[in-house]
């Protein structure tokens, strides 16, 4: 903690009830530069990564993750910081491995999707089938059964928001288990989802459905999805597969919420949050241990300012997002009816940001967009009407809450997304930064 | 290589005599699409960290470096490729060490700064003293004398482009050693230039000047800065510095240069150009390997696209820019008098593009400003007016060439700029070839 050091102008913007642009400017500037003098997001992160390296819900890692959220909220002098109960499912991974039998021996780089059941004792041996999509899969017929299918749709290069590119493949691994044991196949190999070719197999989310078989299913590196493509096309591929994963009873666990809270309208609440599990690969540094980085710096930077938003800030840090949502879930039942007005959510990695997407559309965006254009002089000005906020929010919008997503530069994002990469040697402190004064300033506009 | 697959609007584009705005749009749609479809540019990058990962100017890398330049511009389909030769320095690092000899025995993480004298054998043992500007270590008097010098100015973290931070920290590097020894020091020692704190070193130029001593210089780690600092507020510190650098005789070298010549006016040339050389200790991925990989890729993409500019675009791989600017010196007297329309470099690494700086100003420069639109849809369409380009090209200002230079988001290039750390793992291939679609571009709209 740092005490203010240029608060005079801030104080002005703070108690004026609607700050004028140049306020708005020299409040952007003075978030800006405080973040990157302080240079306290990454102090956070590091702080994250040490105290729960690993926190993927129901594990012991999660409830350290809950509990450094709990001591950094009090750390930072934020008020009503509290655990809010969810109960979360506990998926284990246990031993993985997998291998190429015919034509030839070969190692393959695989790790368990989220969720997947376990291959019988002594793994899974079945012959490969590749396909590119669930129509190409539908249209085999009988071809696909008794096999592992090889979902292989890479994710498409040319879209500029990588976002999109991986909303594009992701069905895949999310659906994938359902559509290859709707076809009669006993497993199914998903291409990790990443932009790029890589050794590391990318994890992350699937599901079952009522009435279809539950088939286990793992990722493969995009370098392996290549060669095993290679090989396909000379001819018939034997894999075996072993995944030692296992689903527990579900577990005790908690959002983590504290507050600034407002000085003239305590009661209406700017929600920022990011969330708090991460996938086990790796430390979570972007996904989401930037976010969390985020909001905590943000409320630091609120108070090092002198902001007094006159509504209340809620920094909300969710459990479960990766998994299962069960703390967005608890979250929207346990403050339904309270006045939010607004919603913002930081779960694109800490990259350098570009502004912010929001729910609104037509003259209610305009009006929004001119809050935000003195992001434009630090090049973090682009806002997009229209989009969405983040999984744990978007359970608000039927609350009629306007939805906030902190916008990104991603081209990097999948090179570590759900891998043993995203850690926090591949996160710039920079980047992390500034992306916490664009929610800094965001939460305080949003809470004028 | 690849053949074009939708080159019909560009043709159309090409064919025109002063393509309208609509034809930019789509001739800045089609290169973006292309690279990051095709995916080149990584690949050139890749080629020429292992055919030369280390090619300091007159080292045998950086015979092999122009080596693979000539081939890959021949592989490329450029027109009267050739090297160009000039007379370079050669300087060589040879072993280095340092350590903290009093108070208590601590190694230092330490680099011969490029052109530095060694020292004397068995090494250089004094005691430092701190100062953070020359001014101060002016007013020190005699202070300084028979000690080390310990330049220990961060680069400021709170300017937005890190390369003004740069300009603001580098003067320490580039003539500490003068006024080290105007001052009667026996050495200096350089706080590393980076915006972070890490473990490694980061070399670079500095110089001597005429009827001053030259004394050893070396750069430190900033986390070692950071110790040294610390120690110094406590007493008296005694380091031993042993730099096993040394100066041969100049050596021939050469830029490697390659023409796609202009349909209508082949005399008038559009240079676009990075540097070939690059600091021994990394691979120079960033500094200058991605500016390489940018300007063969614009040609590639160019040719890929089926876009005839009417003037020749010139690719000129420059030799030397890192201590000395031999090859820059070299094509401009070899090439004085003839026309350039523009030149343009790229040296700031293979981060996200934002646009370009010009040194074009008032309503010649807005008039350019207006071809440059059509990038804006990728958020590559930022234009600063009076801008440089690049050290390479600099001495062509004084032709009248107006001087045009890559912006990217720095933000990360300094934590591995001149470092071991400037390896071609920490590029990310989208961003690389988004540099290289925005390079293409302005290269077509500058040789229309």
């Amino acid at each position: 903690m740092t005490a203010p050091r240029t608060a005079a102008l801030l104080l002005l913007a703070a108690c004026a009830a609607a700050p004028s642009a140049p306020d708005r400017q020299a409040l952007a500037q003075q978030l800006v530069e405080r973040a990157l003098v302080d240079n306290q997001a990454i102090e956070l992160l590091r702080g994250l990564v040490t105290a729960a390296p690993q926190r993927l819900a129901g594990s012991p890692g999660a409830e350290a993750a809950v509990q450094w959220g709990l001591a950094s909220m009090r750390q930072l002098g934020l008020q009503n910081v509290r655990a809010e109960p969810c109960t979360v499912p506990h998926w284990q991974r246990g031993e993985e491995r997998a291998e190429v039998i015919a034509p030839a021996p070969a190692p393959l780089r695989v790790t368990a999707l989220g969720g997947s059941v376990p291959t019988p004792p002594g793994g899974l041996t079945a012959e490969l089938i590749e396909v590119r999509s669930f129509e190409q899969l539908a249209a085999l017929g009988d071809a696909a059964r008794g096999k592992i299918v090889f979902f292989n749709r890479p994710m498409p290069r040319i879209l500029q928001r990588t976002g999109q590119a991986y909303g594009a493949a992701v069905p895949q691994r999310s659906n994938g288990a359902i559509e290859a044991a709707k076809a009669g196949a006993v497993g199914a190999l998903v291409r990790s989802m990443t932009t790029t070719i890589d050794e590391f197999p990318h994890t992350g989310a699937m599901q079952y459905a009522a009435g279809v078989p539950e088939v286990p299913a793992a990722a493969v590196a995009t370098a392996d999805a290549e060669r095993l493509a290679a090989l396909l096309r000379q001819g018939p591929v034997q894999i075996r597969l072993e995944l030692g994963c296992r689903t527990l009873p579900d577990a005790a666990s908690a959002n983590v919420v504290g507050e600034l809270v407002g000085s003239e309208h305590p009661e209406r609440v700017v929600l920022i949050g990011g969330h708090l599990d991460a996938w086990d690969l790796g430390q979570g540094a972007h996904d989401d241990g930037a976010g969390i980085a985020h909001v905590l710096e943000a409320a630091r930077l609120l108070q090092a300012c002198g902001v007094r938003p006159a509504c209340t800030v809620r920094v909300v840090l969710f459990m479960n997002e990766e998994n299962g949502l069960a703390g967005a879930k608890a979250y929207a039942a346990a403050h339904a009816g309270e006045p939010h007005q607004a919603a913002l959510e930081t779960d694109s990695g800490g990259f350098t940001p570009e502004g912010f997407q929001c729910s609104l559309t037509g003259a209610a965006a305009e009006a929004m967009r001119a809050r935000f254009e003195p992001l434009q002089q630090y090049r973090m000005g682009a806002f997009v009407a229209g989009g969405g906020g983040g999984a744990d929010i978007s359970l608000l919008a039927a609350q009629g809450v306007p939805l906030f997503g902190l916008l990104v530069i991603g081209h990097r994002y999948f090179d570590y997304h759900h891998s043993a990469r995203d850690a926090i040697d591949n996160v710039n402190e920079r980047e992390l930064a500034l992306g916490a004064a664009a929610v800094a300033y965001a939460a305080a506009v949003l809470a004028e």
